[in-house]
């Protein structure tokens, strides 16, 4: 028993998921969730994947001896802080959020007597999907968890959160916020950033219809992300702003390159950025089995 | 049987899928291949891919009712020069391009006294592999292939050749050359300069082993097309280069958009983008199953 009972505040995708996770491998005595929609908590409980539920907060996290926040970024720091003073005295808090450095910078305000322990993570997992509906107890097997830990962060605190995602078939690696923050940044937020956009820049075309009519097997599966929940990479492009931007400059001069190649009808230049990126591409399924 | 001897010149993962389904489906006698490894060659006969080769390209089309040009972009107008004058009088000639009007020009300037026989066609199909490997005779089912016809284009060849996909799993449908451009252009060769674009910044970064070791699934789905053939694509690019370059400056200019948003924290504005886009990408899943 990793933790006698837990509260996940957010029942959503990740938040469920984590739920049904700790559930099947008997991690905790209890999941206790707490999330806006009644009749999905409901029928969580129903489904078994939580035990019970609160629509209020304070009461949710009351009794709790480990707290998993799974809400969108820009609501942490507010629940940080109305959480604070009610919690048991050395309950665990943990988070999964896409950015790190402002759930850290949200903790030292909201959490500062606790810092011991809070233990900021970020399941590197989840679907085009959303909600407590689309939520499978598998979700992060095979996938890394990565843990951000502060200096303060209490070597047990850690090593309890790690084992929690061990647990639920996660690899759990620790990394610096900052670091966590750059590499996210181009390996997922900025992705997004260019195919919701893509996305709604064809769909404001005259040809449209032609369009997606016509779009084949690849456009697919490199536009699925364009389907997650708007509210959510809202927050994490404002959350991760710095390290988003500093890499959405860097596309930007590459993709402008790109265009002068081709307005150029400069094969060679572009045989040669193509020829690198299926290199790399190539060498990321191997390693990965993508 | 739609035509007596086919030639696919370029057996590669179109040609041999092509040369493949013809087979299966009876739709033809014999399908005599025409490409540069000899010992690929070899090998699709052996598999019974193809009945036979030939490495001399007029040898390849000498005694053809249809040939199937499926080679890149750059090499076709230097093809149908090559093999005008000894085809048989009304052998229909084919091609499989991804940009139409290139096609087109070379066809006007290297096959004039055969318009009449010559239909441009594009399968919107593939996957990110390349070469006869990796072809497969259903490759083309429950994909659409589009066919350009000219004015000038005969309308039993022009139904020969519908007949010949329709055999192989496909749906026809016939859109203006232009039209058929600029929509490709938008839902296909700008995505594709996006992903290898991208993967070339990323692998190019300081950080570039952990991007690629904390890549999600997302990323997975997001990058595949990266590993198509770059020559190929390279081709394609110079080959449609004014729809390309008009979808790429209004893409530029969303993505700066987005970007100034991001930069000034308006999440009322990303919200906008992200959620039109969501609904556009869902409406596009809900009408193709993908």
């Amino acid at each position: 028993m990793l933790a006698e009972n837990v509260s996940i505040i957010g029942l959503g995708l990740i938040g469920g998921s984590l739920a049904r996770g700790l559930k099947r491998a008997g991690l905790c005595n209890t999941v206790r969730g707490y999330g806006r929609r009644e009749a999905a908590l409901q029928q969580a409980v129903e489904d078994g994947v939580i035990d019970d539920y609160s629509l209020d907060l304070r009461e949710a996290v009351a009794g709790a001896d480990l707290v998993v926040l799974a809400t969108p970024l820009s609501t942490t720091e507010a629940l940080m802080r109305e959480i604070s003073d009610v919690l048991k005295p050395e309950c665990i808090i943990t988070d999964v959020g896409s950015a790190k450095g402002v759930v850290v910078a949200a903790a030292r305000k909201a959490l500062a007597g606790r810092l011991a322990y809070f233990v900021p993570a970020h399941p590197i997992a989840g679907t085009e999907k959303s909600g407590v509906e689309a939520s499978f107890a598998e979700l992060f097997e095979n996938h890394i968890v990565i843990i951000t830990p502060l200096t303060e962060t209490d070597r047990g605190a850690r090593d309890t959160v790690a084992a929690l995602w061990r647990g639920v078939g996660a690899t759990v690696v620790d990394l610096d916020v900052e670091h966590h923050d750059e590499v996210l940044a181009a390996t997922s937020h900025l992705p997004h950033v260019l195919v919701y956009t893509l996305i709604d820049c064809l769909a404001q075309m005259q040809d449209r219809n032609e369009i997606f009519t016509y779009a084949a097997g690849g456009f697919a599966d490199f536009t699925r992300v364009a389907s997650s929940s708007p509210e959510m990479w809202r927050d994490i492009c404002i959350a991760n702003k710095a390290s988003l931007l500093a890499v959405l400059d860097r596309f930007e001069k590459h993709l402008h390159g790109a265009r002068e190649a081709i307005a150029a009808g400069d094969g060679g230049r572009l045989m040669d950025v193509f020829s690198r990126a299926k290199q790399a591409r190539d060498a990321f399924a191997r390693n990965t089995g993508r």
